[in-house]
């Protein structure tokens, strides 16, 4: 049951920017940048490293739905996804992204465990600074998007099957658009 | 030395928002509701949970100039913001104020430590449910906003002397206006 009263239809962050629609909008532009502005990693692979981080911080809404935006911009792919969580230095995807999802997974735990050493790995196998300035932030992002999600106790459904159809909408569609669909209808803080 | 060419002038965050406008701009727009916006929490109190939690990420810059920030709002008040870091149970501040603490304590670790009684003994101290789902958010915020100052290896002086005029300033005018002056100038990532 969530810390507050959120509305019941909406499970997870949804429930949350929902209830407090003038910080939704920063939150959003923030993922809907990170994630599918313009950038020389793809979206697929940008979701998999909020993925990767949304399942060492154990947050259930964030990885499923994450996980199944990747999956939809990887062709279907879940087998990928449960890879990179699993472990994704053996998952099939490029030396640049385990660099990178390296890097990510030291922002998970303290950003000051990233060394001088990780970014030179990254740099070998290409990455660019943009590319790992963007690594650290969407991995910092997820610590905050997972800890806003689990701070208030949200409702976290565990069946992947759950965000399959979500998953490929969000793909498509973008964060922005679809939160609008539940943000428009409700009052700003200053009108309550 | 940073991770990636950060420009020397502007230390901690402020060079990386630099680097990367796009981002820069929501995350600025969340700070100043976050920290800012209409609330029934002073901007004092609010500077206090997020100084609290950046020092207990130990992220330098963020504890130094939030504290710095907090201070001004709470007319100079210097020895507060160094009681709440160290030990905010024997602070001079609300026993609301101590209750939204813990609960900013607990997400500062993980969002899932947050129990129904941390948020009924902050109810029992008069918090509201936008006053909690604020504090959570303004944790959650701030483990993002100390993980990519971390993560990046910014510049990040240790001088609490540095940080002081700048907290005026920024108390003064807000995040928004005072990110303008290096954020006009630079040319979106699309444009390089």
């Amino acid at each position: 049951m969530p810390h507050i009263p959120l509305p019941p239809d909406l499970p997870g962050i949804r429930g949350a920017m929902a209830f407090r629609p003038e910080t939704a909008r920063p939150l959003n532009a923030l993922v809907e940048i990170l994630l599918r502005g313009p950038s020389t990693l793809t979206p697929g692979e940008r979701e998999l490293i909020a993925t990767y981080v949304s399942s060492r911080n154990c947050t259930e809404y964030c990885h499923h739905i994450h996980g199944a935006i990747a999956a939809a911009h990887l062709g279907g792919n879940e087998a990928l996804v449960k890879q990179v969580k699993t472990d994704f230095t053996q998952a099939d995807i490029s030396p640049k992204l385990k660099a990178l999802l390296v890097i990510a997974g030291k922002v998970q735990k303290d950003g000051k465990l990233v060394t001088a050493a990780d970014v030179e790995a990254a740099r070998k196998e290409g990455a660019t600074d943009i590319e790992i300035h963007d690594t650290v932030l969407i991995a910092a992002a997820f610590c905050m998007y997972n800890r806003y999600v689990d701070g208030l106790a949200t409702a976290q459904p565990n069946d992947p099957s759950f965000y399959r159809e979500r998953g490929k909408r969000v793909a498509r569609e973008g964060y922005v658009a679809v939160s609008e669909e539940y943000l428009a209808q409700r009052a700003p803080l200053a009108a309550r």
